[in-house]
C-alpha cells in the first residue's frame, strides 16, 4: 500500500485563514445584515495597472496568430527581457549587480519559499530559524518537508529555532549565539509591519558569513518602504550575495495577488555543503529543480509583469502603493488618537496593533467582529509572540477604510 | 553551513532535451545555411483556439476594473465554473462521475507529476514502478525526492522497478508478479503513442486493487484517442477510484504550453497508509499541499481553459488535435511506404519508429541531423528499451511535416 508522508499529520488543522474564514462565515450566518468590512487576509482590492492590461491584451493577441504564437518558453527561469529588467529596475538602481542568469521568475513567492525547501537537505540535517511571529508559510513547509517534530501546546514545533520578535527589540530579533543553518527574513515584516535597517541586515550577512548560513530574505512588500534610509534588497549588504536568496512579488506592489506572478534571485556565488562535505552551488541544484518540475509562468502573465517596468507603470505601481500606504496611515493615526499603541503603516501595508485593555488576540478579533463588524488578523495567529497584537490590513478602498477608522475609535473610546 | 539535498547529485548531467538542444546548436553553428525542421520536442505550433484568446481577453478587461478585478482565488483548487465543466465533458459524458471537489487545477501536468511526492512517504518506503520507456520527468523527480539509489551505466537508477515495454507487449507491459506501491502509467503514451484497451488498465486497476497500490495515470495526451473502443480516463473501469489520481492538460489539446493550464483528480476513496498503519485521504494531505505551496492558476488563464468546454470551444480543439493527428498519419504512412516500421499516430501525435539499419538512437539523430536537417528525439533518451526507436513529433506546420516526410523517404530509400 502507499504510504503516505506522516509529516503531514503532524500540521495543525486550524491553519490561521480558514479559522478566520470559519468564524467570520459564521457570524455571517447569524447576521445577514451586517455590513462587515475586511481587513483581515493582506489581499489587494485595486484593478491592475492600464500598462499591465495593455500589455497582457497584446500578449493574449499574439498568442492568436501563429507567427507569433509561443509554445514551452525557451527558458523556464523567465523571459530574458523581464529577467533584465528585473535586475535593472530593482536592483542596479540600489546599486547592486545581479546577474540575470540568477534570477528566475515563478508564480508565487509562496511557492518559491515552499519550494526551496526541495535542494536542501531535510530531517535535522539544518538547524532552522524562524522569526516568532511569523509568516506561516515558512514553518508549515518545514513540518510538511520532515524538518521538524512535533508542535506544542503553544503551536511552536520542535527543532525549529523561533527567534522572538517584540516591542523590546524592536520586533526585530538580534542574531542569536548558536549555530544556524537556514534563516527566514521578512523585510518589510510581515505581520509586524517593521523594516530591517541596514546595520540589522549586515548583522545577519556577518553571521550568515560566520556560519556559512543561508538567510531567505522574504522582500515581498519591498515596494511599500517609503524612508529614504531603508534597504530595499538585502543586496545593499556586502557579502550578501554569498549567503542570502532574495524572493520578490508582483503581489503586492501591482495587484498580482489574481494574476500571479514573483521571482527570486539565487546568485551564482551562494554555496551549500554536500554530504560529503562538498560545496554546491544552490542556484545549479535550483535551476535542475525548475526546469523539472516547472514549466515557467505563462506567457501573457510575464508580459503583464514586464509593463510594470516601463516609465508608465513605474508611476502607476507608485501611485496604487501610495494609495494603500495613505489608508495604512489614516489606520494608524485614527487608533493613535484613541491611544492604542501602533507599529508599522509607515513603510508596509500592515498596521500591527497592542490591543486595548489587554485583550487576547482572538478576544480583541471576536470582540471586533461581533461589536462593530471588523475583520482583522489575530497576532497569535502568527506565533506566540504575536499575543495581545493584532493585524489589520491597508487594502480596501478608502471608504471602507474611513468607516473602519470610525468604528474603531468608536469601540476604543 | 547549509547541507543540500544530495540526492540532486545522483542525476544525470545530460538530460534528454538539453542534450539534443546542444546537439542542434552545434550543427546549426557549423552549417548556418542549413533549413533544420524539429520535430523532436512535443510543442505545439498552432495558435490558441479562439475562443480562448476571446476569454482571456475579456478576463484581462476584468481585472483592470474594480468591480471585476480578482485578487487571491476563493479556491486556490481552481475556479468552481471551471471544474464543474472539466467534470462534465471530461467525465461524465464519458459514463464517470466525478466530484469537482476532486478536481484540482494547476499551471501544469510536469508540476503535478513531480509534486505528488510530497504528500508520499520518501526513501525505501514505498516500491515505485515506471514503465521503460518513460518520460524522464517521473524518474527524476523520484531522484531528486530521494526515492532511489544510484544510476547504473544503463541509466536506470536502483530502487526504481522498470517494466520494459517493447514489441512484443504492444508496448503494454504486464502487471507484475511482485507487489508495487506506486506506479506510473501514460497512456496515449509518451514516447510510444500507445493506447491501453480497457482490459488492459483493468489489470492494472485489479492489480491496484489487490495490493492496496497508487496508480498515477497520466493522460496528458487523451485528445488524441480516435479509436472508439479505447478508454480516455482511467475512471472508466470499476474501482479506479479508489487506487488511481488521473493528470489532464490543456497543453496539447487546445495548445496551452505557453499558457499554462492543467489539471488533476484526486478522489476522496483514494487513501493512504500512514507511518502508524492507519488509512490517511490522499485528498486531504493534497488539498493541504495545494492550500500551503500553491496560490491557484492565475484568473485570466483559468477563463482560457474554462472556454474550451464551450460548444464552439470544443469543435476549435477537435480541429486542432484533427490537424496534428493528420501530421501523424502523413508521417506514418511517408515511412511505412519506404519499409520502416512504425507505431504510434493513430491515437497521438508522436511517431514511434523502429531505427532502419540497427542504428542505435542517438546514431539515427545524428545521421538524420546531418543529412536532412531534421531533428527527432533518441529513443533511448526515454529508457533503456527505446534503444533501437526514434520519436518524430506531428507538432508542425503542414509545409514542414510534408518536407520532412519528403527528407525522410529520400534518406531512408
Amino acid at each position: 500500500m502507499a504510504q503516505i508522508n506522516s509529516h503531514y499529520l503532524k500540521l495543525k488543522a486550524g491553519y490561521l485563514f480558514p479559522e478566520i474564514t470559519r468564524r467570520v462565515n459564521a457570524f455571517c450566518a447569524a447576521n445577514p445584515e451586517a455590513d462587515v468590512i475586511r481587513l483581515g487576509i493582506g489581499d489587494v482590492t485595486e484593478p491592475l495597472p492600464a500598462v499591465c492590461i495593455n500589455a497582457m491584451k497584446q500578449a493574449v493577441d499574439e498568442m492568436g496568430v501563429r507567427e507569433t504564437f509561443r509554445g514551452y518558453m525557451d527558458d523556464s527561469q523567465g523571459l530574458a527581457t523581464l529577467r533584465e529588467k528585473i535586475v535593472e529596475y530593482d536592483f542596479k538602481s540600489r546599486g547592486c549587480e545581479i546577474d540575470p542568469a540568477d534570477v528566475f521568475v515563478s508564480d508565487g513567492s509562496k511557492c518559491d519559499t515552499g519550494n526551496i525547501l526541495d535542494v536542501l537537505a531535510g530531517g535535522d540535517a539544518n538547524t532552522i530559524a524562524v522569526a516568532d511571529p511569523v509568516y506561516p508559510v515558512y514553518v508549515d513547509t518545514n513540518v510538511m518537508a520532515g524538518n521538524t517534530g512535533d508542535a506544542s501546546e503553544q503551536n511552536e514545533y520542535d527543532g525549529l529555532i523561533y527567534l522572538r520578535a517584540n516591542e523590546e527589540n524592536g520586533f526585530c530579533p538580534p542574531v542569536p549565539t548558536e549555530k544556524i543553518d537556514v534563516i527566514y527574513l521578512c523585510s518589510p515584516n510581515n505581520p509586524t509591519g517593521t523594516v530591517a535597517t541596514k546595520e540589522y541586515l549586515k548583522s545577519w550577512v556577518d553571521f550568515a558569513q560566520e556560519h556559512r548560513s543561508l538567510i531567505l530574505f522574504d522582500a515581498a512588500y519591498e515596494a511599500f518602504i517609503t524612508e529614504s534610509h531603508l534597504p530595499h534588497s538585502i543586496y545593499e549588504i556586502d557579502g550578501a550575495k554569498e549567503v542570502a536568496i532574495e524572493y520578490r512579488s508582483f503581489s503586492k506592489n501591482a495587484g498580482f495577488t489574481g494574476t500571479r506572478c514573483a521571482y527570486c534571485v539565487v546568485p551564482s556565488e551562494l554555496m551549500g555543503q554536500d554530504s560529503a562535505g562538498n560545496n554546491v552551488s544552490i542556484r545549479d541544484l535550483w535551476t535542475r529543480r525548475h526546469n523539472t518540475k516547472f514549466n515557467g509562468v505563462s506567457y501573457i502573465i510575464q508580459r503583464g509583469a514586464e509593463a510594470v517596468y516601463s516609465t508608465t507603470g513605474q508611476q502607476q505601481v507608485r501611485d496604487l502603493v501610495s494609495f494603500y500606504l495613505e489608508n495604512a496611515q489614516r489606520i494608524s493615526q485614527g487608533l493613535q488618537q484613541v491611544g492604542v499603541k501602533v507599529y508599522g503603516a509607515v513603510n508596509s501595508p500592515y498596521v500591527w496593533l497592542k490591543t486595548p485593555a489587554s485583550q487576547t488576540s482572538w478576544e480583541f478579533f471576536d470582540y471586533l467582529l461581533d461589536q462593530v463588524h471588523l475583520v482583522g488578523t489575530p497576532g497569535s495567529g502568527f506565533g506566540a509572540s504575536g499575543e495581545g497584537f493584532f493585524r489589520l490590513s491597508a487594502f480596501n478602498s478608502r471608504e471602507n477604510i474611513e468607516a473602519a477608522v470610525q468604528r474603531l475609535q468608536k469601540l476604543v473610546s
